[in-house]
This record gives structure tokens, C-alpha cells and sequence, in this order.
């Protein structure tokens, strides 16, 4: 049986490991809190620091392959073990150019894929010769994940608010959707494509609200999608799974905002909504299977479950019978010990062919549900 | 969170687990051997006999609730732990009679459940007295599991071959065709009642061959399967998940032939067919939670994929690739490591709103799916 090892053990590495239990595969872990939420689900668990070379190449020299669940890795590592014949799902070279979000920017223009336009800006200084720029997203070329390391900058007043470092100025798009698209791609080259996902955003609160599949976009802009998603994968050239993340604009244009080279948020849903889930797929590819069914079952809403503001500590769940009561709905709970404003502690899929039953559950799910922590803080 | 044990480390508990890590639950199983199916996917591992009365004793109390795989476990040790306050699923009462081929079927006639007439038999002996009432099948009151401890006797020339031991000699029944009916019960008696499934046999090999559900069978037939199965739920008075497995005769007559109190192979499709399945279902039962919606998504058939004849030794699987590559076939393999003839290895499902299509790709999998040994003996 193949060895397998993952980098990280949260949310992603546990529905990883749910999946690998379908198949004949070793599973390791490595992450440093042995409580993580994928710690117990996993054959063999190693307590280390995913960033340090040594951990990471110790934990990856007895393996077959070896993936990752989030991008702050130590490339290093990966580099070595591959050379060493360890197979690295994504490649450590696709690797260095998607976490560096200057080198993953100069990647797209390069290779003619659409994003918006850009400077480079090397530290605070060079920041301000782009006033005329603004408004502008600034981002910082590496250490951002989840939100933070990137800035709105609307005017020439919030120039300060900038990165003293190497950074990434972009044209604010004038957003009409925000889509992912998911693509497997296999060491043959051979690609599987899931039907696009649609981001949902509270228009009071600027926040993911919750997301559809299928996106409801026209037929030409799914085809450009596609297109352009499966061109980042194939310029990348390394086999794995792929979240890219795209605008379509007021005026219907379509540009790459960001891609995640693993297993991706935007793709929880495909558990219950489609033939093979995005964990399965990622199976699939790193065991030399051939690629799965990636088409829709039935159309879904998903809902991401964060911890509530101010609440810090133990986490504790509030209507969860609510929730549990909604027919077809799927609850996914993560085993977090403690929750904090905001972090993802679950989420729920909704699976129906009616829109607005959709709509519906996931507005009642986010209105029901309320994760407190015992002690509030 | 709740402290829940298993019973039992095969594929019913690996499959419970991975449906538990989508709950907030802390999972335990015991089971002597450290490398069985559910080992590594539970937090908490014990070694131990299940049959044994200390170890299960030990094991279940710290637990809040504690459930099995397989009936073949130490009641007593249960019914200590349920008068010290640990929930058992199903109740160590209900166990008592299901457990025993002679009780469970005198239950059944005490409680006007239609089911095939029978004597008891304490000796060989005694069987030999009705030699009219062949042919019967001959069962083991304690000690049979999945085919063994179970006898044909055509005619009085195979008296000889009856147990010498309390069985019961059951009337033959004349089978149109084999039904599975899959229900939950909670502590407060509200049910969940999944699609019936149908077995589907070999008519040369007289095997099970695949299982499809819905079953195909009158409307009629199979409100009446509901309420034979409800029934015998209810009167075992106890929460928890039961396959009850019925005959209709060609005379159309329904009649149980035995009770499973517990998740069981028949149910296997709900994973992906039915919107909740049937290990959700039960940690649903055991977490409190809601029943959830056992209705179907799409329609299934279901193949076990067993060890290949002749074949003892370190699993191989020939022909994955082609099972792999059918479309809406999911593949679960048990990750035992040795096959042996017959062994249930693992399972596939498919789903199709097309039953020719079900048909189909059942019969391509049990056509290019071969488990072998890679030693043969």
C-alpha cells in the first residue's frame, strides 16, 4: 500500500483522511497540536512544524507522496524530497510561484491569463508613486492566508495603510460575481473540471454569506471560466487540485483573482453534491487512479460555520437541533476545541433542486446557529 | 463532548467512523486485532475481546454511550454497564433475544410478527421426530453468523447432517424475493425509515449477486414491510438502527426472517443514496440529535466485493482500474490486509436514475474486480 503524507491537519486534512478510508492508502499527518482536527483519523500522526525544513523532510523521506493543506510549507523540503523521488502533490515549483502572491501575479501576466492590472511595489515608499492607481488592493507577496496581509486602499489618504514590504498594488475590480472553479489534473496531464461554485456575499457586511453550485452565470462566461481555470492548471504543470478564484466584472470580463493549489473551501460541498468530492478526486490522482466523475448530483448551498464575535474559548454549539432538523442538509462539524471570532469551525451543505430552498436553509442555518464559547471572552 | 464506544473494528465501525467525524463526539472501539479496519480512525483505540467480560466492562465504563458491530458480544457486561447509567445501543434485552435464533423467533411469534413456522430442537434427536415438516432450514440457536451455523434439510436422508444442539427447524419458505428494510429508533420512539432494499441472487450459484433499492415490489407490499419492520422494532423497545430482512414468498406473503440491530451491509448504499445514511442515522440516535431524512437521493445498486476462491493471503486487488473508471460507481475498500475466500473486502455502490444502467455496472464490477492473494494457497 502507498504511504501518503499531508502538511496540516485542520478542517481540509480531516475530510482528506474521511475520504482515504474508501481506499488502500497509509495516511500521516503532520501539524504540531496533537489535537488538531485531523490527528486521530490519520495511520501514523507526527508532531512537527510544517515550516521547518528538518521536521518536514523527516516526516516526508519514508513516503510515497505527500500533499499539503495550506500553502506555508517549507518548500525547501519538498524540493529535496522530490528530488529524492518522492512525489509532491503540488510541486514544490508550482508551489514557489502560487504562496509568493508577487511571483503567482507575474505568473498570469506572463502566461497571458486575464487579472487585473498590477504594480509591484517593493516597500512603502515605492507605494505612494501610485496614487493615480487608486482605488487599489494591496497585498503582501508572502505571509497573507485567510484575509489578512491584504489592504483596501480607496484613496491617496490611506497610502500609510500600505505594507513596508514587498507587495503586490492592484486595480480594485468593479466586481458583478466572484466564482471558483475546481480543477484536478493527474500525472498524465489528463484533467477533470467541477462544475463552477458562486460566492454569495452579504452586501451589508462585505462577508461570504454562503455559496452556490452551480454558479449562476451565462453558458459563455462557464465556458471562459473553464478555459481560463484549466490554462493556470496546465501552465502550473504539476498534477494535484486546484481552487481558482475569479471575478466576472460589471462589464462581464473575467479575471484570475487567486488560485489555491489543494483541497479548497469553495469545494466542501462536492461531498455531498457531486459524483466525486474534491478530497476523492485528490485520492485519486495522488494513487494513479484514473479521475473521477466530477459532474453534479443535485445543485447545493453551502454555509461556512464561524465562531461569533467576541467569543473566545470552548466552543459551544447553539441550534444546532435547528440545524440538524433542516431536511438535507449536511452538517460538518470539525472538532475544534476552541473557537474565536470568525474562525471555521464547520460547515453545512444543502442539497435541492429548488433555488430558493437553497436560499432558504442556508439563511436559517447562519440566522439558527451560534458558536459561543462557554467562558465568553 | 460525548464519549461513544464500539464494539467491533470491522467495516461497519470504519464506516461509522467516518460519519462520526462529522459530529463533536469522541470516538472508542475495541477489538483484538490493533490493525482492523476502524482502528486508526477512531480517537481511541482499546485491544480487547468483545466477548469477554472484563474487557468489554473496563472499556465501556468511562464511556457515555456504547454501541456494537456485531452481536457477538458480552451482554452481560453490557447490562452492568446500562444499570450503572452508560446508554447501550440496542439495549442489552433487545440483544438477548435478537442475539439467539430461538428466542428471536419465538419472539416474533408472541408478538403476531408474520415469520416462517418453526420448532425448537435441543438435540439431533429431537430432530429427527419431524421428518414430515422438511424441507426446513436448521439453525444454530447461538454461534451462526453469515452463513455458518445455518442448514438445508430437503429430506429425511439429511437428518443426519442437522446440529446437535437448540436450533430452530424453520419451514422452508418459497422466496419470490429477499427484502432488507433499514430503521432507526430514538430514546423518545420517533423512527426513520429508509427505502426498502431488495437482494438480488445468483440463480446458478444461489449468491447474493447485487442489491438494489428501491426494491422493486407493489406499493402495497412495501407499506406492509414497513409496518411488519416498525413493528418489530417497536416491540423490541429499544433505540438504536435495525435491518430487519423479510421474505415475500410466491404467494406474495411477507415473513421476517431476521433482525439485525445494528448498521448492516444491506444499508451500505445510503452513504451516498440517501440523504442521510445509515451511520449518520445512528449517530444521530446516539448523539441525541434529530432523526435525520432517510429518503433517497437517487436510486442504488449495491456489489460486495468478496475474496476471490482459492485465495488466501495478502490482499490484491485485480481490475481497480475499471471499477474506478465507471461513472457514478463510489469504491470502498475495508483496508484489511488479508483476503481469504468469500471475505467482504469492501463494497461499491452506484447510483442511476437508470436501472439498466444499475444493472449494468453491477455486473462489470463483479466481472473485472478480482481479490487475490498474492501468494495464493
Amino acid at each position: 500500500m502507498l504511504k501518503i503524507g499531508i502538511l496540516g491537519g485542520g478542517q481540509l486534512g480531516r475530510m482528506l483522511l474521511q475520504a482515504a478510508a474508501n481506499y488502500p492508502v497509509i495516511t500521516h499527518v503532520m501539524e504540531s497540536d496533537p489535537e488538531c482536527p485531523a490527528a486521530h483519523l490519520c495511520h501514523q500522526f507526527t508532531r512537527g512544524d510544517i515550516r521547518n525544513f528538518e521536521d518536514v523532510y523527516q516526516f516526508g523521506k519514508g513516503l510515497d507522496g505527500i500533499s499539503i493543506e495550506i500553502e506555508s510549507v517549507n518548500v525547501e523540503a519538498l524540493e529535496k524530497l522530490e528530488s529524492e523521488g518522492i512525489r509532491v502533490y503540488p510541486s514544490p515549483s508550482a508551489l514557489r510561484i502560487i504562496r509568493d502572491k508577487i511571483l503567482q501575479k507575474q505568473f498570469y501576466k506572463e502566461h497571458d491569463i486575464p487579472t487585473s492590472p498590477f504594480y509591484v511595489t517593493q516597500n512603502r515608499d515605492e507605494l505612494r508613486k501610485h496614487d493615480g492607481f487608486l482605488p487599489a488592493v494591496h497585498k503582501m507577496g508572502s505571509g497573507g492566508y485567510d484575509g489578512r496581509g491584504v489592504q483596501i486602499l480607496s484613496h491617496a489618504g490611506e497610502l500609510h495603510k500600505g505594507f513596508d514590504a514587498p507587495s503586490i498594488l492592484e486595480r480594485k475590480v468593479n466586481i458583478h460575481k466572484e466564482i471558483s472553479q475546481i480543477i484536478a489534473m493527474n500525472r498524465k496531464g489528463e484533467t477533470a473540471i467541477f462544475p463552477a461554485a458562486e460566492m454569495i456575499f452579504d452586501p451589508v457586511h462585505n462577508q461570504l454569506d454562503y455559496q452556490l453550485s452551480p454558479a449562476e452565470i451565462p453558458q459563455q462566461s462557464l465556458w471562459r471560466i473553464e478555459a481560463i481555470a484549466l490554462k493556470v492548471v496546465k501552465d502550473l504543470k504539476t498534477p494535484g487540485i486546484f481552487a481558482v478564484e475569479l471575478f466576472i466584472d460589471k462589464n462581464g470580463d473575467i479575471l484570475v483573482n487567486e488560485t489555491a493549489p489543494r483541497v479548497h473551501n469553495s469545494g466542501h460541498h462536492t461531498i455531498e453534491a457531486n459524483y466525486c468530492s474534491q478530497f476523492d478526486m485528490l485520492w485519486r490522482v495522488m494513487l494513479d487512479y484514473p479521475l473521477g466523475n466530477p459532474k453534479q448530483i443535485l445543485p447545493s448551498a453551502m454555509v461556512n460555520l464561524v465562531g461569533s464575535e467576541g467569543q473566545s474559548g470552548e466552543a459551544c454549539y447553539e441550534g444546532l437541533e435547528d440545524v440538524l432538523k433542516l431536511e438535507n442538509a449536511f452538517l460538518h462539524l470539525y472538532g475544534k476545541k476552541e473557537t474565536r471570532p470568525g474562525r471555521k469551525m464547520g460547515h453545512v451543505t444543502i442539497l435541492s433542486t429548488d433555488k430558493s430552498d437553497l436560499v432558504y436553509k442556508a439563511r436559517t442555518i447562519k440566522q439558527k446557529l451560534r458558536i459561543t464559547s462557554k467562558q465568553p471572552v
